[in-house]
């Protein structure tokens, strides 16, 4: 089989920043996605209101090409009134996003107890509004990250029985495990590059900036366990690629940042990834159906075909060193 | 107490390299130390033979201070010969390395199998010469490696019962457990970073180049676990630095080498560790006396005073961003 033809993605996990950085790495999530999932922790502004969102939503508008859209989001912060979800939510936006406190890049006004933010969870799950979890407890040594935060989501899941909430890019057994045994109101997004890295990869004989991400990459067990979980079918489990523009400077310097750029070449990989496990048949639900689904969105009508020729990644993209750049996949998009 | 008078140290695992980077680092050795186990892994030459050892130690004679002696290893490869060992026994050689093949810097070349190595080490038993080991398995996850190597450390000691080994850099609960319950023949080196560092200073939220080595800093257990071995003033475990200096663009880049620059402040942060655990009757034990008794090398004479005095590290030294660039310490050599 040389030519594939499959329902279009969306990813539900996407960084975008603004101004030159967006209008610069935009292209490369149009080509493959009819809608993406946009983070709202941009700086130096960053989207925590209706109005945020939607200035947001201009600026990306005004560049994008016609027919992708960019599904819209808050960061929770202690601060955020049940007041504001309720004007979020006639604005269009459809997830709010909490980033513990210390968790990843730009996340140092993040929450500490997540019980502050109750009252907003109680209004979001009135209206229908998707929680999505950046899951790790900052205080847990890292590699214990996940699996700690993993009783907090049972405790939102438990206290709040109709809000849907997803626990963003899983990396361990432990937290596909729970994702599974959590009501259908739990789901978990899965990055491409988490279905290959490892530690290993990260800091085997030498240190590689390129493929540090937060969460970090666990062990082989919990790489194989999402392998798993995205190869079964399960629709608990879909595609965010969590893709995250980071020039060469901020990542090769002694202060690196956690984010790995797969925009231009996730779903080629991806591609290869169902190729390779012989599970074709569950590629278009994992990247364009089981996460529409559910959001509650319509699945996307138009197609893309995906051509077995060679796709060389470049070293550098705008200034940005690509997950696995200067390799070459098996597939591209046509 | 603003002063600390102990007999001079010895570090018995230190990396020097050839030419000018060795002129460049060797002072900060010599100041504080009497005497350093010099690792033979050099580029673009390696240290493999009697004759080799004599080079590099008249290199580095040429260089030192009168007082200062170096102490030859080579490394140990597939095609080393029990007749090379005696040889180096004449020749001074005190102790002969094993870098398992991928395991660190430079160690494409090393051994696979470890049993390929064992009439030399019959040999290094017989003359007396102390095998030392890069303890880690470089097919095991990143975590495990140290752990994993455990057994071989066992075996060989199990066969070769007079052979004095040392398990160097050891940074696992595990290891430290393991040296301790084998004969006194086998010890362990500490370095003064894997005191203070876990992971979490590797890759917490940002990724830190300048605290990555190998074996990679473990979990908080097992730092905890090598501050009681030191604090215990057990004579099987003794300074051995691994200070390694890499350039700050060897660090900050795509595949940055692993390694960590401590020479130039490593006493000075031992005093403080000692203080600070209020065991600074065992700072000399540590530093100045296990490490040589279980070498056989005759004590120093000579003492070095620790003052009580802000000691400011610099943020680059020599083209090296050293272990703690930028901080202030308590002590400083007078």
């Amino acid at each position: 089989m040389d030519l594939i033809c499959i329902r279009r993605p969306d990813d539900f996990h996407l960084h975008l920043r603004r101004g030159s950085v967006m209008r610069a790495v935009l292209p490369f999530t149009e080509q493959a996605f009819a809608r993406a999932l946009i983070m709202p922790n941009t700086t130096p502004t960053e989207i925590r209101t209706a109005v945020d969102a939607a200035v947001y939503r201009g600026e990306m508008k005004e560049h994008c090409r016609r027919g992708f859209t960019p599904l819209m989001t808050i960061k929770l912060l202690d601060r955020t009134t049940p007041h504001e979800i309720i004007a979020c939510k006639s604005a269009g936006v459809i997830a709010g996003k909490v980033y513990p406190q210390g968790v990843t890049t730009n996340s140092d006004n993040g929450p500490v107890d997540m019980h502050v933010l109750y009252p907003v969870f109680a209004e979001m799950e009135r209206v229908g509004m998707v929680l999505c979890l950046h899951g790790e407890d900052p205080k847990a040594f890292c590699m214990d990250r996940e699996s700690v935060f993993l009783a907090q989501l049972c405790e939102i899941a438990r206290s709040f029985p109709k809000l849907k909430i997803v626990l963003e890019h899983v990396t361990t057994l432990q937290a596909v495990g729970v994702v599974k045994e959590l009501p259908d109101t739990v789901a978990a997004t899965i990055t491409a590059h988490h279905l290959y890295l490892t530690l290993d990869d990260v800091i085997g004989a030498k240190l590689h900036p390129h493929n540090f991400c937060m969460p970090i990459a666990k062990r082989p067990e919990d790489r194989d366990a999402l392998r798993r979980a995205v190869l079964s079918g399960n629709p608990k489990f879909f595609l965010g690629t969590d893709s995250a523009p980071h020039t060469r400077e901020t990542k090769e310097c002694a202060e690196g940042c956690a984010g790995v750029f797969t925009a231009p070449m996730v779903i080629p990989l991806l591609t290869s990834f169902f190729e390779e496990f012989e599970a074709l048949e569950m590629f278009e639900r994992f990247t364009s159906e089981s996460g529409a689904r559910f959001y509650g969105l319509p699945l996307n009508e138009e197609k893309i075909r995906l051509i077995r020729q060679p796709f060389h990644i470049p070293e550098v993209i705008e200034g940005i060193v690509p997950y696995l750049a200067g390799k070459t996949l098996n597939w591209r998009i046509e």
